[in-house]
């Protein structure tokens, strides 16, 4: 090893976003850069802009002193072997050798890790978990996704497709799920679901200021009209705290955390939704897991490429 | 270390069974004892009955030759400190320091676990699961426990408290459970459950020939009924592997096992519920996630003195 200062890059490749950063070990940005992702280009230009990216933030780095790359994307992947198995927003990724096509065109290792593992390290090292031994990482936006630290470890299971956990069904004969499932969790707690049964509840109730919005309405309207007091955004924001608190009662029980850390476009609203969440899992958890601390994540949109670049730390480290 | 043969003792202290053995790390047992759980005699007599069936199963040994005992007792328990929380089958161990009360008295290291991970350890080792990295193990009997390896590792979480499966909820608004939660994976699937929902349906249906049971209908009779075709039987023998089968489909995009072990007095039905459970798998679980295999447990009581002894001299190592 050298006393030189080394570098990771990391790579999230979101639906709709596509973003990049060079970063120290101690966790300091040298470099970003981020662009929309043609989820429609394919594969050869998704690869392309990657590479791209890539580029830019690396410039002024000699190639020697970068330890890796490590691209995350949405599951299902198998991040042991590189391969995106499936990418709902990203047609053309079906059993794709990712982290093998970007490592023919890159002088240093190039690996492959889910979204929700990826935010989940970030927040570990870098952001509301940092010390803690076990965290469950969960984030709430179009979608529910996550990240489970066990044991000071990284928990992956098969083919690192651990911590699914927006779809732990939580209504086995409730509504259908974007996976094809009935009830899950992300059925229920996502931000589309909770936008969708704002939309369905402001059409009947045209004494609420969210009846204006119709099919318009979002769910940062909810929240604001809640902030003012409005009572039918109060009961949908007090009716999303209880739905995430049933999801984060049963993520204590099965992974046992020290805190669990909330992120996504919903954690804008975490002081709105962190006093009926814990509400429900005090009276609800065992004993034992009622007090478990529930923190807002710190790094926002960042934690993709920070925990992405963590993790092309620790692959480096795990082959040396 | 010496040459010499090693041995470890295991202890299950059940509701209603007490059992001690001594292991070699092959895993044969060279002895083992069992006798009634005295529940109500209190931890004074029971201490006095684990160190009686310790001494009996260790005749012979010489002390050096003792790695340890793990014992293994129902949750929630502080599995680092060795103190059980609270045991709902046997009033008085609440804060209970068990291990250092059995240390003071032994001259090898105890230490106490959950007995969902020693039954997981027992099957990962000795078992169904041997050779997996990734694995889940579930108890249905009276309740649902379990454990989980991952990664080839046992899961612990904060207190060694991750895995309890039976208190994931999969209606939130459903039954009650004896945790006092409503909805748990308990209160749906386990034998109880399932031979209360027999007693209904036995009550109403005088076609059936479970109607002549009342209210001395067990889970035994609804199996032996449904292998001789009566159709209430298998009608609730299909509506319990379905509830499993929900269970299950949670657990493996939570953990993402290599296998899920089945245990507990309704393994003994393996072959009867295997079907429909796989069933519900393959129709609801992410693409991935589908062909995931289940086995019936191989240990039967044994899993709890086999998984002790396994970890107690897991725990030796750790230490050495």
């Amino acid at each position: 090893m050298s006393a030189a200062p080394r570098f990771a890059l990391g790579v999230d490749l979101g639906g709709t976003r596509l973003r990049a950063a060079a970063m120290t070990e101690a966790g300091k940005i040298l470099a970003s850069e981020e662009m929309p992702t043609e989820a429609n280009g394919g594969p050869d230009r998704i690869l392309a802009d990657i590479l791209r990216l890539v580029e830019t933030v690396s410039t002024g780095i000699a190639a020697e002193a970068i330890e890796g790359l490590c691209v995350c994307a949405p599951g299902p992947l198998d991040a042991r072997n590189g391969i995106a198995l499936h990418i709902p927003t990203l047609p053309g990724f079906d059993d794709f050798p990712l982290a093998a096509m970007l490592g023919e065109k890159l002088p240093y290792p190039v690996s492959l890790e889910n979204d929700g593992i990826a935010a989940a390290v970030a927040e570990w090292r870098y952001g509301a978990g940092r010390g803690v031994d076990n965290l469950v990482y969960m984030t709430v936006s179009t979608g529910i996704g996550g990240g489970v630290i066990a044991d000071g470890r990284v928990l992956y299971g098969r083919m690192g497709m651990a911590g699914h956990i927006g779809h732990m069904s939580i209504r086995p004969d409730g509504n259908v799920c974007p996976c094809g499932n009935a009830g899950c969790f992300e059925a229920y707690g996502s931000g589309t679901a909770f936008t969708a049964r704002g939309r369905v509840a402001a059409a009947r109730r045209r004494d609420s200021s969210l009846s204006r919005y119709a099919d318009s309405l979002h769910a940062r309207d909810i929240f604001a009209a809640a902030r003012e007091g409005d009572a039918l955004a109060r009961d949908l924001v007090a009716e999303e705290a209880e739905i995430l608190g049933q999801g984060v009662r049963n993520l204590l029980h099965l992974y046992s955390p020290d805190l669990v850390v909330i992120g996504g476009g919903i954690a804008n609203a975490f002081d709105q939704l962190e006093g009926g969440i814990r509400a429900y899992i005090a009276a609800r958890a065992l004993p034992p897991f009622r007090t478990m601390p529930i923190r807002r994540a710190e790094l926002g949109d960042r934690s993709g490429v920070v925990g992405t670049a963590a993790l092309a730390f620790a692959h480096a480290k795990r082959k040396a």
